[in-house]
């Protein structure tokens, strides 16, 4: 079953939007280096309920199964962009489910 | 541009399975009284990272564009299920993203 594991950042204060682009950059090349990654799309929060609690920044990436999930977390290239990401994040979310498609 | 609206909830201590589940149908109801959620997946927390910070449920709505979550967030269906649903929640996040797809 497929896994969607949902990634949401708040940036520490004073980490600069030239930064945040190029950790964010850092995301989206993974795809390229990780099979694992089926699909993988992210965005800016542009939400208008104020319910976001701080979280700016959104990432969703699709794995066919548990085992690509398994594989990705691991993986170096992925460890790597963690090593460098981590240090300017104030929070970090990370939520993974199997979705059941309604519409 | 499309919009897709992230919902994580936390149910509150003590809430049962059975009120969870019905909980869950009222909003899986939704995208068939709610002709601008143009698509509607959900699941349980699945994740191993203990990133998820309680949030147990993730749901996530497309929109068209801004104007359709614009449009679903007073409309009467949406506003009744909330009432329900709220008193029930600990916590409740709502991230909404125009997604750039890269993979």
């Amino acid at each position: 079953m497929a896994i969607k594991h949902v990634v949401l950042f708040k940036f520490k204060e004073g980490v600069g939007e030239s930064l945040i682009a190029e950790l964010i950059e850092g995301y989206k090349a993974l795809p390229g280096k990780i099979d694992v990654m089926k699909a993988f799309e992210w965005g800016k929060d542009v939400s208008v309920e104020a319910l976001h609690d701080g979280f700016t920044h959104c990432f969703i990436t699709t794995f066919a199964d548990a085992a690509g999930r398994d594989a990705y977390i691991p993986h170096q290239a992925h460890q790597d962009y963690v090593k460098v990401l981590l240090p300017h994040l104030d929070k970090l979310l990370v939520l993974d489910f199997e979705p059941e498609v309604v519409k």
